[in-house]
């Protein structure tokens, strides 16, 4: 199951919005075929091992397959997996998790049993559930699982008054934040982080053959038509206010409104996070600033920090999170430390609001 | 050598201004004695070992004695452990360290080598020099090793606006805090922190046969001689504007007042530890509110941020340290993760701004 989930994590940047799987398949002790979900679409991990296996003519008669997720059972864009598991013959099939998509839930293990297969999950499931947790948020939840990167001093500060930021992390940590954004299906800033940095939000410092969607939220559609964010086309815009001449000029350079007023006038962040789940994003990346980053906080959009913090004092400066002060201990917002460790001479703190 | 350091550690609430000093007596593959610096004026490490051994009946002739630093070659107040050594017949000494006493540095050694017996130095440095960090700042420097303690969420902050700061870290991180309390010689804060907490600056959520000696920053005496600081006598008061009659109301509460005003008024910082070295403080704990620590930071008194972090957001709030805005990321004051582990729910980091 280890192998398995090493295949698994070579589609950590590739399978979206299809979960990523790996599968290895086993007979006499020894591997003898071994494949990973490919993009959606195209096969599962099973087909892939199965065809592995054959390739290298194996016979897989009796073999045991482990899976790092329930085969499924559902016509989708591909057949089931579980009845190629039948057809190939195989003895034994253990899966990491069942899978949470309300189509499979059990059936393909069903399946496999009522063939004549000995079945068994749950073996390394929190290592299996880690790798597809966008995917479990949005099965069980609809919501993508939110994520959300900044990077401060030891004080807590992201930059100066004057916006110098650059650099207060070390090379390190700035390409580990690249892999992260890699495997997102989407990174979402706002207008006030695109207009102070005119960011390009794509993965640079680590190879992809996908770059995630780009989402800027700008309730008033401020954003200039030639903002580097969306050079290429397909970047979505969240927005509150209509304005027939700016949302032309921003279609024209190939972006999509999407319109999600709230009372206020503001982007309805909660809704927006529903929109994106109907939309199949499973881990949405936020870099945004302070004020964007407090509202998400606030309205509870958010399920995790991703937190670079240099070995450096900055004082008086700008924080990462705009929040109100609170006038009790008992309103502050908890979390759950992750994992923490040491990427160069900076720390990477993962800190969890809501596990799952 | 591993087991003498665990007897060192033994002796790290109790034998400064001492160094902490473990020591193991070795013979045909057996330990035939142990022992660890006794509390200053009594008998060092290897005195003890080879006390033990003789009252276990054991002949330590040619023998080997592991010890966590270079024994002694003068007479302080106790004579020197060299030549009890010597006088015992032992074969081999190893120490870890060289003792950067300028009354030792490398005698102690080099008297055994004269005798006879077979020296080497350097095995497990680094741990030897982790146990005695303060007793070789102050031997190198004259001045204690400075360890500032503060306690915060993950955005930065120590308390509210309205002061409510109880708790933000866990009942685990507030009893590691009383240990590093326990092994320094002194515990330092400042009268605001006086007047608003009124706290005992004592160890409480560990056993330790001795309390740290209790230093209070208070320019202008301000202290009530009845703050719980001053009980039992003993606290030193650094101080900046004379004032008779606050003077002998306090001297009369039991305390000692060190005048060090520097050209502004306030207590001269940096002369404070000079002189705190001099009174042979190794390892100094703060624990001060942001305007204490910032002043410390900035006037370059602080060796170690010990941070405790909880995993929660306050939002706009107390911050740790009062420090100035930077004009430029220049200006930073940069430090390097020393250890950061996890305690209870909350993180606990070691960064150090000068490595010794």
């Amino acid at each position: 199951m280890t192998l398995a989930l090493q295949w698994a994590a070579k589609g950590l940047y590739t399978t979206s919005p299809n979960p990523h799987i790996g599968c290895v398949i086993v007979k006499d002790g020894h591997v003898v075929g071994a494949g990973v979900t490919q993009a959606a679409g195209h096969d599962h991990a099973e087909i892939q091992a199965l065809k592995d296996a054959a390739a290298r003519g194996h016979d897989v008669r009796g073999a045991t397959a482990y899976v790092t997720l329930e085969p499924c059972n559902h016509f989708g864009r591909t057949p089931p997996c579980s009845d190629a598991l039948v057809r190939a013959g195989l003895g034994r099939v253990v899966a990491a998790m069942e899978d949470p998509n309300p189509l499979v839930a059990g059936q393909g293990m069903a399946k496999l049993a009522a063939a004549g297969i000995a079945v068994s999950s749950g073996l390394l499931a929190d290592a299996a559930y880690e790798l597809n947790i966008g995917f479990f948020s949005r099965m069980r939840r609809g919501l993508p699982w939110v994520r959300m990167k900044s990077a401060a001093s030891l004080d807590g500060m992201t930059a100066l008054h004057n916006g110098q930021s650059q650099w207060i992390t070390g090379p390190e940590a700035r390409a580990d934040g690249h892999a992260w954004r890699a495997r997102a299906c989407a990174i979402l800033s706002g207008i006030g982080t695109v207009k102070a940095d005119d960011p390009q939000l794509n993965v640079r410092a680590v190879d992809t053959p996908r770059q995630p969607r780009r989402i800027v939220v700008d309730s008033r559609l401020d954003i200039a038509p030639a903002a580097r964010v969306l050079a290429g086309g397909g970047t979505w815009i969240a927005a509150a206010v209509p304005d027939a001449a700016k949302e032309a000029a921003l279609r024209a350079a190939g972006a999509e409104i999407i319109m999600l007023p709230n009372a206020a006038g503001k982007v309805d962040l909660a809704e927006l996070m529903r929109e994106l789940g109907r939309r199949q994003i499973n881990e949405l990346h936020v870099e945004a600033g302070a004020k964007l980053n407090g509202s998400l906080i606030r309205e509870g959009c958010v399920d995790e920090l991703l937190l670079y913090v240099a070995p450096t004092l900055l004082g008086e400066a700008q924080g990462m999170f705009a929040l109100p002060a609170l006038t009790s201990l008992a309103q502050q917002r908890r979390l759950k430390f992750h994992e923490v460790r040491q990427i160069g001479d900076d720390l990477r703190i993962l800190a969890r609001f809501n596990p799952l």
